[in-house]
């Protein structure tokens, strides 16, 4: 009969090393990696909390990335789930299944990876594992932050008459932007600092599905006016390639990461005429009552959006 | 060029199941899952927080499992760990990636498993993530709680002097008790509130090598008394298949979940005698000052326990 002992390949190897780069997590980490669990003083009893998986084939691919790569941009998808809700992180735990065969020196650069972006963003990493296994790179990140402002944001809050915006501009991810793109922290920490944000959410699955989300959610329609979209370059020599239009590529691409927000109108149009930060904000439509999302075209016509981006199971 | 955009396979159907399942994490989830990050409202400013990964043909194997099993034991473990820091479960995160052949009801089997001993322990699912890939089944859990006592427990705080014990019977955890043992939460908790636990930890890698991260900590010797490791019946039951004896199988067998902990002599006595909860507990030896693990066997020999077990990455 087969022993079926779990192997933990180095993990206390690993965790000798996290430990040795001398970082801590501050006031924070009260005990940090290294024992059965951490344990945190946090600033505040609210806690905003989410995980994340990205796994080899689906998010990412060894053969074009590096492992620092891997590990900022599992990170980073959480920072930006948090983002979307108003919070500021406060730490994160990171657990990895590993092919034995990828090696120490992967699993430190993965780890480099989140633990570089973990510090431009005050997040302790607080705790990690990591299983040896015969399958792909499977990389869960769950991160926890606390609210910025009183209220955390969420995609329920549209109402009717408000604007919706956009930060950055949309499309093409595929092409780089989705190892490389800025969670979008201080701009929502901003936003639910100094605005009565209706909802809000980061865009990960596409505009047409995540604006969805939140019509679904908030029970309303959103009207996307299709000349409005602010198209990126990368969605632009994508389109050349596939067929598919720039705007096609704005609307339906996954993993911009940027936030689709609502705002009354009035602070709509003061915040975009005063640009409170670098990052572009766009008024791309508006929240009506009714249900799902309408592009609006340049022809009069509109055309809904259906939940596309989804693959059933079984 | 392919598109290699993320599949979240269900992931919202997913979800809606969960929401219409109609149990609340109560006072503690603001906002549950179905958002961008769940909001809580935690009982305390201080947290324990811990991250554990089980994966296809490491920790179990789909043709002799059921999802329920595979899901209670990924939340089973990382209970264990909260418990070896003597904290009581608040919330936890469940993250899973699965082959997109598995099916919708797998997915809710593995869920309603981490759920059903969710609400065992009051611990909330505040938040989940399913990730459809072509590789095995990885489930991913955090989970976070709060201290019992004032004070957490930890791998360092063992005494030279004190007594060392262990709850319940070892070995053998691969013929069942891998995926049916009880996380030793209640147990750890009325132990930290109420002795003077010098050091505290589960035992997942086997009671040599856990003993041996406890003693790495600590800065000590652990001295075990070879006639007093409660060797389990299934630890005996596998001797007879494997050839080693049933002590070996109760040193070094992985996956026991017992709690491994440390008294001064006099509570240990006490603790002993008066037998505060039903899970037996037995004092299987002592803190020296030194380094290392021992084990002391009948015919007066020792026996150093090397940090077997672990698998080294290439």
């Amino acid at each position: 009969m087969p022993q079926r002992e779990r192997k933990k390949i180095s993990e206390r190897e690993l965790i000798s090393w996290i430990r040795g780069r001398g970082r801590s997590g501050g006031e924070l980490l009260e005990i940090g990696p290294g024992d059965d669990a951490a344990l945190l003083r946090l600033p505040s009893r609210r806690l905003v909390a989410t995980i994340d998986t990205i796994a080899e084939g689906v998010d990412f691919f060894l053969d074009e990335t590096t492992p620092e790569q891997v590990g900022r941009k599992a990170l980073a998808a959480n920072l930006s789930d948090l983002a979307a809700m108003g919070a500021r992180p406060l730490f994160c735990l990171v657990s990895v299944a590993l092919r034995e065969g990828l090696g120490r020196d992967f699993a430190r650069g993965l780890y480099r990876g989140v633990e570089k972006l973990a510090e431009k963003y005050d997040c302790a990493v607080a705790g990690g594992d990591v299983t040896g296994w015969e399958g792909g790179l499977v990389l869960t990140i769950a991160a926890a932050g606390t609210p910025a402002a009183k209220r955390a944001l969420t995609r329920s809050g549209a109402r009717p008459g408000e604007a919706l915006l956009v930060t950055g501009r949309l499309g093409g991810s595929i092409l780089g932007k989705h190892f490389t793109f800025t969670p979008r922290i201080e701009e929502a920490a901003w936003l639910a600092e100094n605005l009565p944000v209706g909802a809000m959410i980061d865009i990960s699955d596409g505009l047409g599905v995540d604006a969805g989300h939140v019509a679904a959610e908030s029970r309303v329609r959103l009207s996307i006016d299709a000349a409005k979209v602010p198209v990126s370059r990368p969605a632009r020599r994508l389109a050349e390639r596939t067929g598919k239009s720039p705007l096609e590529h704005a609307v339906s691409d996954g993993e911009d990461f940027e936030l689709l927000f609502t705002l009354p109108e009035p602070e709509a149009a003061r915040c975009i005429e005063q640009r409170p930060f670098r990052t572009r904000i766009t008024r791309i439509g508006r929240v009506e009552e009714g249900e799902g999302v309408e592009l609006r075209l340049a022809d009069g016509t509109t055309r809904r959006i259906e939940r596309e981006g989804y693959e059933h199971l079984g």
